[in-house]
């Protein structure tokens, strides 16, 4: 089993899942050196007034969308929430959305439901724009205005680049949004090739003694929370395991029972106030007994993250979770481009 | 083993949360008796007039607060969203919200995050309202407004009668916002005992077809969204059981990959559009092989809801549910009381 980036002719499983993953440090370099369609936007929004923020998303997507809370609501002093597609799909709920800035997230800007939120919510007022690998897309001609991720096309079923490009976008336009001096995101490329470069090692352990878990639990507080999110996703996704993900608060709020020897724990403490709080979730899923694995700042974790500002840590934090998604998978003989029952674009309403 | 309410000198695991199963249809008798203080809360709503509606919450609360963020789009036609303690309890953001009405939801009124929410958002223009079974607690001196959700003391620590107690309780206060005629809920208490008396030999089959289970994912859409994420909870604090819930929309994006003829399906069906959508979703799981149970109002399904106006519906097809973790549990010979590790007021920050 190998963890570093397949060349076609060797690897046949999960080529363009490791190709994608391997990508992103570019993908990062390309959004942060052209902001000037993020800053167009932003000046919209800025004129607009919004009084309160909604996301329209689902799957990884919908990770980006509750990390873009957090940056909305710590970053531009605004509420906000996340849109339950079905409460106008289903139910025709026709809520009244002036001064409401709706943030629709989509690599393929195709869902149809997510078209139908945002064409409602544009109908009653809301500033609607769309974050989108495919401008061209349904979605993106929903939305009054269209953020395009730019992570390049998108082949493996199990979304890796277009997930921290969604992140990174959503990081940018309210930064824009906020104005002042732009945050100098110039060596993000370079933090996210560390990460990958570090943890080649620190990834095949893991894979190793994540192995043959039947239960994992992944957890997080604050900004990390859509990183512990997106892991259960990709793990159920390509490895087909059935993670559980939790806020560390949540966990303690009853789930910590189902916490035991027989677990593994995957936690996210990255430097700052989110990854602090964790000590005492950290304490309590030792003391049932579970096999704890961190991604975070210290030699001593099992997965190595940068000290990069808290609330851009999700952007590069997810990667070694990505390669140990893509590793595990592939240890266990299946194939992570392209996942049992999965289509790349899903048609819910 | 046994389904039925045990008498004390019987059976000496989970006898109180059995008991508080049990005492559903009376709390829901109190409750639609008397809404003399939801209407006194009400109408301080409406002289309020939000804009948008953000609920506070933690686990079984949190579902509660889903549900009840359907009833305010669906009923009130505002948005609405969660809020994230953290983002003010670890990040001090500190956003506007005049216009904003806050719904503290908590059975003990006691955990600290949820008070330090509610009490920032009264500063920073909210109106606050703390729906809770405790009201002379800090959370219920925190809010301006409380609603006792009058459930009685619960002992055991998985909440079961709290928890739809808070689920009407935001009912009968949605109700009353939207003022009118109220909706006349006199059945409720009668239904939810039909629910109880109809599903005792449907809920000792459930538990013997789930005993050997290993994976176990419920899913619903719509207003039972809530069930779907409580049925889980449930059966992770009383089993030990990972349980994955997920909307039935979010399941197709990623993780019916992990669903498969080792993994059992919880899925709830009822009335209305959220349970109609539900068929596609049937479809593909049951495609991949899982063994489906079905939660409906059809004679075949596993276990039987009565046909209640949709939005109501969560408030009695989780009680078959809760008494299926009871039985669960004890026929593991695990004590659903007494849930390993926990405590029943947690304390987050």
């Amino acid at each position: 089993m190998t963890t570093t980036t397949p060349a076609s002719d060797q690897v046949e499983l999960g080529t363009w899942m490791a190709r994608e993953i391997a990508e992103q440090p570019q993908v990062f370099d390309r959004i942060v050196r052209d902001r000037s369609a993020a800053r167009e936007v932003a000046e919209h929004v800025r004129r607009f007034r919004p009084r309160f923020v909604l996301f329209a998303a689902r799957g990884s997507s919908g990770h980006a969308a509750l990390y873009g809370k957090y940056l909305v609501e710590v970053g531009l002093g605004l509420p906000a929430g996340t849109v339950s597609p079905s409460t106008t799909t289903l139910y025709g709920a026709e809520p009244d959305l002036r001064d409401v800035l709706l943030v629709s997230v989509s690599q393929s800007g195709g869902s149809p439901d997510l078209v139908e939120v945002t064409e409602s919510a544009r109908r009653r007022g809301a500033l609607t724009v769309a974050v989108t690998n495919t401008p061209d897309s349904a979605l993106g001609a929903a939305a009054e205005h269209v953020l395009d991720m730019a992570a390049g096309p998108e082949r493996a079923i199990a979304a890796t680049k277009t997930y921290t490009a969604s992140l990174l976008a959503l990081y940018v336009l309210v930064d824009e949004i906020r104005s002042g001096t732009a945050t100098d995101l110039s060596h993000l490329g370079a933090a996210a090739q560390r990460v990958l470069d570090d943890n080649v090692d620190r990834v095949a352990d893991a894979a190793r003694r994540l192995r043959f878990a039947e239960r994992i639990v992944t957890t997080a507080r604050g900004y990390s929370l859509a990183s512990a999110a997106e892991t259960g996703l990709k793990l159920a996704e390509t490895s087909y395991l059935v993670t559980r993900s939790y806020s560390g608060a949540d966990l303690l709020h009853g789930p910590i029972a189902a916490v035991d020897a027989e677990t593994a724990v995957l936690a996210f403490r990255g430097a700052g106030p989110g990854g602090r709080t964790m000590a005492d979730v950290l304490a309590r899923v030792r003391e049932r007994g579970a096999d704890v694995l961190c991604a975070g700042t210290q030699p001593t974790d099992a997965l190595l993250v940068p000290e990069v500002d808290e609330a851009l840590t999700p952007v590069v934090e997810i990667l070694p979770l990505q390669r140990l998604a893509w590793s595990l998978a592939v240890a266990r003989g299946l194939d992570p481009d392209r996942p049992a029952g999965l289509r790349k674009a899903t048609e819910t309403r």
